[in-house]
């Protein structure tokens, strides 16, 4: 075994289209720094599979495959999870992973996720301080909720923004191609951020005012004004398309989709979840009378690489890189964070933040950016947005379907 | 008014990615002759839209935008309509048309659509016979669910089969990537006939079976059964993705969305109607006590024009060129075909078909094709299916969303 110090990555929560272009970044930079880096590792299923012994040797799928294809394959090559470790830094699963760590000769250690992965790098860099080891501990933000603290945005939001706003653009045609009145409910992701619900906004077009209406959940929804601003516009457009977030909620405080699920039950007596989408289209046929259909984009928003933004899938990788530098520069308990620099044009410069006043905190859509009446966002948010979803993503085919690298989880 | 005869083209029925390349279709090749063709005029909104004095001049349109463009904007360009005509022939609705057609000195009609529109077309060009008029009147195919019969198959679907595929690999890479068992349902499009819920077995790979299980409309479903399956499948893939047709049904005909929908009430003491992805989600949970998600992918299916099949967009093109080449040739009351020829690989040859043969006729999806126990599909469909999804889309962008004509209905 060389004695150059290893490399351990791994990737942690829900997946997004550019995930796998800052693990894509890691391994390159990992590679490339050959007098200081040995091997690079991959937890397989993030922590709760490394601690049940699963990795993989990176170096090798370098060497025997075009890892390159990282940056089309969308949701977690490494496979995932959703699994928090013990507030109690003595516990002995601290113990059983460092001396894992030591016997893999492991130096640097990077966790792709969002604010329960950045909990994990805040607990490991604090165990290791506790145990003197030198293991340096560097998270790369990844969500598509874009509601981590201290940073610009996070990578794998671009890519859902475009994804919301192209595929609601074919949707608006699509729905508003008859000419007898309709309403068409589109439910975005985001169960307490409306950042994804907000980008659906762009879709707009100088014909058309749709998305008419765009429910946050950061506004209190109310279904009497919902009925009054459906009828308002069901006066301006033959179709009206409508998008909510599925988080939005009354001034109490309970989700819209809370309404449903608590009076529905199936033929064999279960409780059926519906989304707040299926409540509203079930509501404007029975209140208005009209033609109704509710679309959830589910989970195509998150793993959509072929609609993916070309600056998402660079900047994934870029924060990716740079957790590499900034590990061999001696950083450790860090996240690296996206700063906008407007002065010459959009530009992103990679900086770091302490994870302890990232994880387990939550960046709201700002107030300000939501009209008064809850109905519409401000062109602030769309001067915010517009850069992070420009260029598109290359796919590669083969007969027909687009082609991925083989996840580690099946080898 | 130019002496020579005019053009009148419509759109009917559910919108697909590339009903708009038919239309190019028609309208190049009528613009391309202009010594026999005058203008060339759209009905808005179908032959609904049209009987309310709603048409518009699509010589001029293509004089002054780039109608190129129709190629990438999904959905009816002309807007659409779900209209009949009546039954008696002798209806004075008919009268107002052909009023209306002579006024316009309208010498061919070429409408666009399924089984319902070929109905208008056989209607039309019966009445026509009954007037002795010499207007030709064609039928260009379009509906992604495969099901007009005396063609090899129909523009639009190829799409859809792409988007199916496309989209579903992404899914199950998502879907699989934790290392707990769960199920995901995804819910395809097709009420009577498989044939995009046929598509999803595109999606499988060498490394996964997913999706594991594919339920046709064609085949009796039934609980037992498929809670026997899907235990099976649990015991060989951690993550199981199963697709099924909207249409899915009991031996009794019923289908298995109804199971829902007649027990389902909401807060408000309406009915809740959910499909059977909804309802199968639910029993999953309840049966097996695991994570269960349902996904319908909903209209994006039928009106994804940024993952077209750029064969599609071809040959539905072609479909519209050789309409009007019918119609020159003295051709009426028939429907464009697609005729394979498989001698030199794949090759499509454009036919006729008396109309009369087509409408309101459905073409299944092949018995034979659906395996014994009906959950998987054979290789003679891919063999079928895997020329039609071949080459890709290629978008225009401004902004970081699609470029899109506008329609003829926002004017």
């Amino acid at each position: 075994m060389s004695m150059l110090k290893n490399i351990l990555v791994g990737q942690s929560g829900g997946p997004t289209s550019v995930i796998n272009s800052s693990l894509y970044g890691v391994i390159e930079e990992g590679l490339r720094n050959k007098e200081k880096i040995g091997t690079v590792y991959g937890m397989v299923h993030g922590i709760e599979g490394f601690l049940a012994g699963n990795f993989i040797n990176l170096s090798e799928v370098a060497d025997n495959e075009p890892i390159d294809r990282l940056k089309i394959t969308p949701a977690s090559f490494l496979g995932s999870c959703r699994y928090m470790l013990p507030e109690d830094l003595g516990d002995n699963v601290y113990d059983k992973l460092f001396d894992t760590f030591a016997q893999m000769n492991i130096g640097y250690v990077f966790y792709i996720g969002g604010n329960d992965s950045m909990d994990t790098v805040s607990k490991l860099s604090r165990v290791a301080l506790l145990k003197k080891s030198d293991i340096r501990f560097i998270g790369v933000p990844k969500t598509i909720d874009n509601d981590l603290v201290m940073t610009d945005h996070t990578p794998g939001y671009g890519s859902t923004a475009k994804y919301v706003a192209s595929t609601l653009k074919e949707i608006i045609l699509d729905a508003t191609c008859y000419a007898h009145p309709s309403v068409t409910i589109v439910e975005l992701m985001g169960r307490h951020a409306g950042w994804v619900t907000a980008a659906s906004v762009l879709a707009r077009t100088e014909y058309s005012r749709n998305p008419y209406l765009i429910y946050m959940p950061e506004h209190a929804f109310d279904m009497e004004e919902f009925k009054k601003s459906l009828k308002a516009a069901l006066e301006q457009e033959t179709a009206v398309v409508v998008c909510v977030s599925e988080g939005i909620a009354d001034k109490d405080g309970r989700f819209i989709c809370e309404y449903a699920d608590a009076a529905s039950v199936d033929g064999f007596g279960h409780k059926m979840l519906t989304g707040c989408g299926k409540y509203l289209e079930n509501y404007v046929k029975a209140e208005f009378g009209i033609k109704c259909r509710s679309i959830e984009l589910n989970l195509p928003q998150r793993c959509s690489s072929l609609l993916a933004s070309a600056t998402d899938i660079d900047e994934a990788e870029k924060a990716g890189k740079a957790a590499v530098v900034a590990a061999l520069d001696g950083e450790t308990g860090k996240m690296i964070t996206f700063v906008r620099d407007d002065t010459n044009g959009y530009e992103i410069n990679y900086g770091l933040a302490d994870v302890n006043d990232i994880c387990n905190k939550e960046k709201k859509f700002p107030a300000e950016w939501i009209t008064a009446d809850g109905t519409d966002i401000s062109d602030e948010y769309i001067k915010y947005v517009r850069p992070l979803i420009q260029g598109t993503n290359i796919a590669e085919y083969s007969d027909g379907v687009p082609v991925h690298l083989k996840p580690a989880y099946y080898r």
